[in-house]
């Protein structure tokens, strides 16, 4: 069914009231007054609802009943994903938030070739976030999940240790896979997943990483592309956790 | 290290003789006599090897060691996936002999809205098989997977339901889960994973596949696109297996 994003101002008295971009993107879809479809929140409620008036710009439906968005995982995985050549970052982010990502951060490291700044920044920021956004809605999200870009690996490092579980995807790891932190860590809230870019993490950056408190693991005895790792890494903890 | 296949009628007598392809890659790779790489008889054994002979369109390499394959999954999993617009089965491919597929196998449906016929198909499948083996170099697997193309849904729902476990993944599937079949079946062999094209299966498709054996299972709450599904379900297997 169709689903919308509806600012939580905007749903009050029984009805949603649709922005102009939404109206459009009713038309374009031909739904007609008398016609259903889900409207969300973005804080884990869908409504089901009944159009019943559009004009130009604008477009108001009944709620007939409210249900938690079932496609909000439990578990909440922050994805940190270094800044990686040509659409990488963009298919990344649109699987990422198909797979159940609450959130993905893009952070510069010594070896990522693509560096964006100042302006290419903000727009491929905002462009990943519609990315994010469409797909969201396209998979059945009951959140839209943010897309932030940090200025420096550290910092990136800082906020990943803050997760209950904090990981870092790492090539020359070879004691510690996956499976055997999450089989001892089940139940936990957070957890955080950094993944390096195309040439990897340079060895410093694993060890300053391990010392703030990630866990460094490996993703298996194939070399992962810095497209796959990440998607690989998410879609192993959604479906140890049951959500897959 | 840099890496080729090498057909095994190709290695004997302690050295490996390389294909004219394959010397005009060990020269855009700058390779010179005396450095060593890796060249992969295709049967899951690997061999260090030293050059020591290059000229216009051969070269011939020392072998100084047999190790076997790290890259290869004990698991064989076939994946099959039907035919998708755009570049889509192309990025499948690519992933999924990363993750570790042993075979894939693309098929017509009744959705499917490419349908590759005639020249168009061999060019695909070849298109395929070579991007199959790039992938097979890059990530150091043992073996290239195989790449074929079948003519109807019901021939393959008949290959697929010959593997230990066979399994359909189903968007209007809403009890079985993945994690509860492979739960249950740890240590098959061989592992078939059917997946639809954009529209998804239709109804009768999925009650024939189940006739016929497979497993119809759900990848979780959100709707996940045509080829995302595979790639997250090949993923599952390998993590579940102990293979990622």
């Amino acid at each position: 069914m169709a689903r919308f994003f509806v600012s939580a101002s905007n749903i009050f008295g029984g009805v949603a009231y649709l922005s102009s971009s939404d109206t459009e993107h009713l038309r374009s879809l031909r739904i007609r007054n008398g016609e259903v479809f889900t409207v969300c929140d973005g804080n884990g409620n869908d409504y089901n609802c009944v159009l019943n008036r559009m004009d130009h710009d604008s477009a108001e439906a009944t709620i007939l009943s409210r249900t938690p968005s079932v496609g909000e995982p439990a578990v909440h995985v922050t994805l940190f994903m270094a800044y990686a050549k040509g659409d990488k970052n963009d298919h990344v982010v649109q699987k990422a938030v198909e797979l159940g990502a609450g959130a993905i951060v893009l952070f510069p490291c010594r070896r990522c070739v693509a560096r964006p700044e100042g302006n290419a920044l903000i727009k491929r920021v905002l462009r990943l976030s519609r990315i994010a956004e469409e797909a969201a809605k396209q998979c059945g999200r009951g959140r839209i999940p943010t897309v932030t870009a940090l200025d420096s690996f550290e910092e990136a490092v800082a906020r990943a240790a803050e997760a209950d579980v904090p990981l870092l995807c790492y090539e020359n790891e070879t004691d510690t896979g996956l499976k055997q932190i999450l089989d001892t860590r089940a139940g936990a809230g957070t957890i955080s997943v950094m993944c390096g870019p195309e040439g990897g993490f340079d060895a410093a950056e694993a060890e300053l990483a391990v010392a703030r408190g990630l866990r460094s693991v490996t993703l298996g005895k194939r070399i992962l592309r810095c497209e796959t790792a990440p998607l690989a890494a998410l879609t192993a903890i959604m479906f140890q956790t049951g959500e897959l």
